[in-house]
């Protein structure tokens, strides 16, 4: 189940480059042309790096989530399948906002593509609750796994996804920002007292 | 074989991402012609849901197969091809779907779509088979597998796919439902007595 | 290595999806004018199931060999990148078949398209007589390793697919059916004589 | 980690096929015209083989260098995650190039392409002197790892590629030979005195 779902996570991450394409210019071009269309295209190179960022630290989580986890059962399978369904509509949700980010519809991409990333946050946080209700799924003994942190971290990030989302309808870049400061935040998580990354 | 099927498996679904595509509007957008263009592709999206749901219960139902199979030959491998070359038919379907289905041409686009389904379900019925029969390759003792009880279910499955495929000529939205169903039907289907998901 | 290897061939297997485009219609489309647009893709079929069908045996083929190889050197990477550089052409040589075959380019189109699969055969016919000369990369005991046996049939199969490139010259179909013949050829290949699939 | 690494490397390795297109020309086409059509596509062939060569050879080094490390820690994935960001971006320096390689904007297409390359490498060299300062992350006897030598010979490709970079502002062909270079000379690195490919 891990190998499959690395193979979406895999797969989201490098269809994203589809985002970034050459300009398509005239016959007489010039060296200051060529920049000058290349610099136009910045809303696609922002949404690019935030997506990857995203979908990066979210495989990193799912990955040490899977690492403590010893059991699976059709329910959980379903969550699993939920969060790949989720992810793979991030490229979407990223060409979305690398079109509209210098419109004036840059409040409704910029909301959607952060209220995706909530979702997404809170597919794993369901995953996590339901793996650990009862100790239910764990593989290690259960001392040394850190439930109610990563319980706490990932509701804590599906919140301020949401906010973010909200934000979007104010001020779209701010909203932005937020969204890499959670990044920064799920990637120092800690599923396990061990050391294992 | 598990790991070169898992790897197209998990790229045809992510592939039916290309199905999604932000609306390409003019200059002058403003958030509430966004939301009504996206509002408008709801055939895509129902398209994407359905195919990628499909194919992940097809994954799933592959997977707990090779859980319980030991050897391989030439010919299952061929069965296994035709399994993979179907599936990779499934993001041309739906793209035929999607185009489709909010035209006088929905019948044939989601007669087709069903056909297909029905055919993958026949192709696991056939692999399923030819594994079990005499006990050709299987690996664990044979009397924890529930070798009948899955024959008859993805005999089941394949004859409700090709009567879903001959609803679509009468109401092509009520085949779509009886796909749902199936979807649901083949997530709950264990091989193994044992608990393996 | 072979992991690597077996990612190349599963995405360039899934890639071909690409050559299914469902036709782009007008508004008003019936079933009957969206089934001949389907049958008016035929060659899109043709190319796309034989092009399958060889990647799927060429894989076949590189992972039979993997299973006799114990060792890896610089210069058999080298062999490999070569292979997987040639596959990776085969999505384009079959567009160009598709998109020339009922045209009067086909001679060109299906031409390339042989010399393309001669190429690929060529490159494995290196790489096993590479491998087994002097037994130098083998895994097991060499003499249940059909050395000779699978370096004519490469052999035979580089030659005949050649043949192929050239019958196109003169007719394009036959080359085609040559083509599948081949395919069904290599399928049967054994590498060792021990029942190893 | 390794595992999902490959796969990022494996799909950007095949999306460069997409740079490979069949020509569009209209109905009566012969052999000849269609000859020249894919004749005249030469800047996309050329582009293509040294990107995946590039790709190929970057592989190949991340391949050996997962081969000697034993640890990891969050700063090293973070290197892992900023140099597959680097490469996922190899697909769209290539469009550029193919597609300006024969106008006047060349230099700078040629340009940012070795500069891509010289990041990569950088990246590389980042991680492997992260991974060998006081022997921090190493798997086997440090005294087997030639530490020294494969810090300088990435040293050595990055600063090359950068120069190549400053040499496509006067004569973007010569970059590209230098570009191949490299690949030569990445493709011989040794990690371990031992027999590792």
């Amino acid at each position: 189940m891990e190998t499959f779902s690395d193979g979406v996570f895999a797969i989201d991450i490098t269809l994203l480059t589809f985002q970034l394409k050459a300009p398509g210019l005239k016959a007489a071009t010039s060296n200051h042309t060529l920049a000058l269309a290349l610099f136009q295209q910045w809303p696609d190179y922002i949404a690019y790096f935030i997506s990857f960022a995203t979908i990066f630290i979210i495989w990193l989580n799912h990955h040490r989530m899977y690492n403590v986890i010893q059991r699976s059962d059709v329910r959980f399978m379903f969550y699993n399948g939920l969060l790949l369904l989720l992810v793979s509509i991030i490229p979407f949700t990223t060409s979305l906002l690398a079109d509209y980010i210098d419109t004036p519809a840059n409040q409704l991409s910029s909301g959607l593509y952060m209220l995706l990333f909530a979702g997404i946050s809170w597919a794993l946080f369901i995953m996590w609750n339901y793996a650990t209700d009862n100790y239910r799924l764990l593989k290690r003994p259960a001392a040394d796994v850190r439930i109610q942190n990563v319980r706490s971290s990932l509701l804590i990030s599906t919140i301020t996804y949401t906010i973010a989302a909200g934000v979007a309808v104010l001020v779209p870049f701010l909203s932005i920002l937020m969204g890499l400061a959670i990044v920064f935040y799920l990637s120092r998580l800690k599923y396990h007292r061990a050391k294992v990354v």
